[in-house]
């Protein structure tokens, strides 16, 4: 099972595949055919987001504790809002905390990257066109949410969407432990069967509207234990196989 | 004044630009330094978008004759969403008209393209960040929108995004006649002096908390008007100083 990263070199990034406990830098095309190339040198290596997508499609209340604990009806179909590609920041990248928007919270999902072009998809079909599983956390100005009534602003913050550490491949999307701690403290904790509307679901919902593309995103929701991140906080999101995406909060 | 069209090249586009009637290639940077180049040699050119932008960014509810046909409260802050760039098309490309998603509207809207990248501009200064207008269709699957809640289904179809049919630089934002006309009869009339919140408001209100990119859209919102495209249709937007955008629909 391959887990893609991408490491910092200078002001850009390359990508890496790590496959049984070796870092390889990869040699081909990402979205197309790749092998495994040289072996990484050994060093403290430095991660971007693993993949710079045009989206990040996101599912809400896609969790039925978290619905409860947001005094939220279920939804009948998913609840579909989009985080901009000027959100996306790596593992341990500053989270920056604005003074002016309220309370900021974390959301610790599971999210899949799109691996090829995928419009009017059917659910049978769609983990095909899944290329793997990353972390994500959709940091949300929690009461800007309620005010706009439209998500975008809330959720559309520069750095509100870290996502990484890598991409692992061959994972069961069904039945994955998401975790999210702040500074050492668990405070989610639950697992992808839970989900209301699995991944094949969701990519057949959004690819009937619009085209997703190579290294697009969507995050399947967050279960209940949202909180508070401040200045000085250190977030972490876990999803089994994947790893730890993790992020230091700074003031904004 | 110049303005600023991509015209059709095999699978991609040029940029062109027009001044004094006359259209000559770019030559050097769009989003930098650029000249005039060769005299476009003449013929039946037909344009791209002239701009892909990596987010639309979107304004609701910005002239109060629309808030009023909708049935909806002024709001006190400009109400912002996003279309995704899978969404944009060009003049005279296919508005796709699914037989699924209910009534199609049209929303004639006034869109300024971003220069430079604006991060936490103020208003007095937005101005400068700012390449030229175009004009822009807002095509939304109205019974969505409101069942949804969210926007971005209803407003985030491939296709649901026309902009062009060029870039008009020069112009003074404030005080811009705005049409949409469907099939010869003109349905949107309106001007942008109109707009609750204006240009510069908008840029210092989106930059506040999330970059903008050169060739990023901010579209200021459709006046009254809306009404139903269904596939045969042809609609049009016009915006003083920029030209007609024209789209015909089709079944999708």
């Amino acid at each position: 099972m391959d887990r893609i990263y991408k490491i910092k070199q200078g002001m850009g990034g390359r990508p890496a595949i790590e496959r049984d406990r070796k870092l390889h830098w990869l040699k081909g095309e990402l979205f197309g055919k790749y092998e495994l190339g040289d072996p990484v040198p050994a060093g403290e290596h430095k991660f971007q987001a693993p993949v710079m997508p045009s989206i990040v499609v996101c599912i809400g209340l896609n969790y039925k504790d978290h619905a409860a604990e947001m005094n939220k009806k279920l939804p009948a179909e998913p609840l579909v809002f989009l985080k901009p590609r000027s959100s996306v920041i790596g593992p341990e990248d500053e989270i920056r905390i604005p003074s002016w928007a309220g309370r900021i919270e974390h959301e610790a999902e599971m999210a899949v990257v799109i691996g090829k072009r995928a419009s009017q998809v059917k659910a049978a079909d769609a983990l095909n066109y899944v290329l793997g599983v990353t972390c994500l956390n959709d940091v949300t100005a929690r009461e800007l949410q309620a005010s706009d009534v439209q998500y975008s602003r809330a959720k559309g913050f520069d750095t509100f969407c870290p996502i990484g550490p890598c991409i692992a491949a061959g994972l069961d999307t069904s039945a994955l432990d998401v975790e999210g701690w702040v500074n050492g403290e668990r405070r989610h904790h639950s697992n992808t069967r839970e989900l209301i509307f699995p991944v094949p679901y969701l990519i057949e919902h959004v690819s009937r509207f619009m085209t997703l593309n190579p290294g697009d995103v969507i995050t399947t929701g967050t279960p209940s234990g949202v909180g508070t991140l401040k200045p000085g906080d250190r977030i972490e999101i876990k999803v089994e196989g994947v790893g730890t995406l993790s992020n230091p909060c700074v003031a904004g």
